[in-house]
């Protein structure tokens, strides 16, 4: 199957400029990047600015509090709330619950989808790394619904570039893990490859503190990256009492501290 | 060190609105994205606006032939050739005659920091990933020069995007390699992980067809992204005859096959 041949973005096509039936056909699986509303691409712009209905992930706190990075970034670009439509999944969901949530985002997607209604569905970083963008895109396959995702900053690329730290150089090799099962996976992990991405850190919990100050290795710790609460930092002395909340991320590097000016600092 | 607390973006800041002492007395690193004029993010265009000075990579082919995929995407966002400068490096250079191209782009940079000229300087792809901009960034680090890293959409992330296929869900591990040393040793970062990218894919060659009928995995195939020679494929038989050129890379997948949709096809 060759997907796509000869597209025609140099020719000044790009995405369609009309409300045409192609569009209307359509989910658009729609990257908003790590949380600053500037690291939006222009895609993205442009087919939020013409998308009927735009369904975005939230999260319920234990305190009943509804959060959602998404629908920040989404206001910040004016976009008008009767678009918008919330996947609210709380923390303390089973999996059996979680997937209640997109079988019913996704029947409400179908009925749009039969009222032509042209629908994006938008997720923080990229659709593709462990995006909740995922969970509706094995549905729609099923059902056979024509899919186009547009790319996105992931948050870890973002972090790198907040520190003014390359993830890689030359022949450097870098892991993302979601998460790890024990320290010495990890540093396996770190014996074999330049740099290495964990995501959900917040698992790491008061042990990371002591984990880096044995290791001396370079690091770039972040936090709610591109949010008024965005923390970056390379140093171990900011993160001595640090909790670490769940929007948090850490790149190691296990080498070429040197050219990468990432000697750990104290 | 803590590099930035608390930014203003989601409070409508974001880049500097004026030609102000602050933009001029700084190197910013913007990354392009893959090749798609539209997958640069909104940062990166309002920092090309401002800029007085634009260094871009470009490679001399054997031929003569001066080949940017960077310039091709500044030509269709409109930007003045005259603030233009390329950095070119022929095929053939050896390390140290690359290092003589960005000693005088830094000689150049630095020069300009003197006139209080604002500079960016643009890469394919994601300025932290095994970027061009690595080559000045340890030389203006040295000098002391205030950087800063404008995060874009990397190639393997965009081809992913492209072939509706997600990277990497729920607990999946994602390695990138920039080359490999021999089939084993890809086979084993395969055992390990579920997502196993290889981004200078032209040193497979043509042991890159019978390497993927051997294993029969998912993959996603990919070159040119975003350019009219866009080519993209999950098919085994698009590869048989096919001439890996150096603008390509590959996205394996070692298991999860049903939940991508992604089960080997003939």
């Amino acid at each position: 199957m060759n997907i796509r041949s000869g597209k025609k973005c140099f020719e000044g096509k790009g995405i369609q400029s009309k409300k045409d039936s192609t569009l209307r056909s359509k989910v658009y699986g729609v990257s908003l990047g790590p949380g600053d509303p500037e690291l939006v691409t222009i895609k993205a712009i442009k087919v939020l600015a013409r998308a009927d209905k735009i369904y975005y992930p939230a999260t319920l706190t234990r305190s009943g509090e509804v959060n959602s990075f998404a629908l920040e970034i989404l206001k910040m670009h004016s976009i008008s709330e009767t678009r918008l439509k919330s996947m609210p999944v709380a923390m303390t969901m089973s999996r059996k619950e979680v997937d209640k949530v997109y079988d019913k985002a996704f029947s409400s997607i179908m009925q749009d989808l039969e009222n032509s209604l042209c629908i994006a569905v938008v997720c923080i970083g990229d659709a593709g790394l462990y995006s909740t963008f995922g969970h509706l895109l094995e549905r729609l396959k099923k059902a056979s619904v024509t899919v186009e995702m547009i790319a996105g900053v992931p948050a870890f690329v973002a972090a790198g570039a907040s520190a003014h730290v390359p993830l890689a150089l030359g022949s450097d090799k870098v892991l993302v893990l979601p998460d790890f099962e024990s320290t010495d996976e990890l540093d396996k992990c770190l014996d074999r490859y330049e740099t290495v991405v964990v995501m959900k850190l917040s698992l790491f919990g008061e042990k990371l503190y002591s984990y880096l100050e044995k290791k001396r290795i370079g690091f770039v710790y972040a936090e709610y990256l591109g949010t008024p609460r965005e923390f970056v930092s390379r140093s171990l002395n900011d993160l001595e009492s640090r909790r670490i909340p769940y929007f948090s991320l850490i790149i190691l590097f296990n080498k070429d501290q040197s050219s990468r000016n990432l000697c750990p600092e104290k």
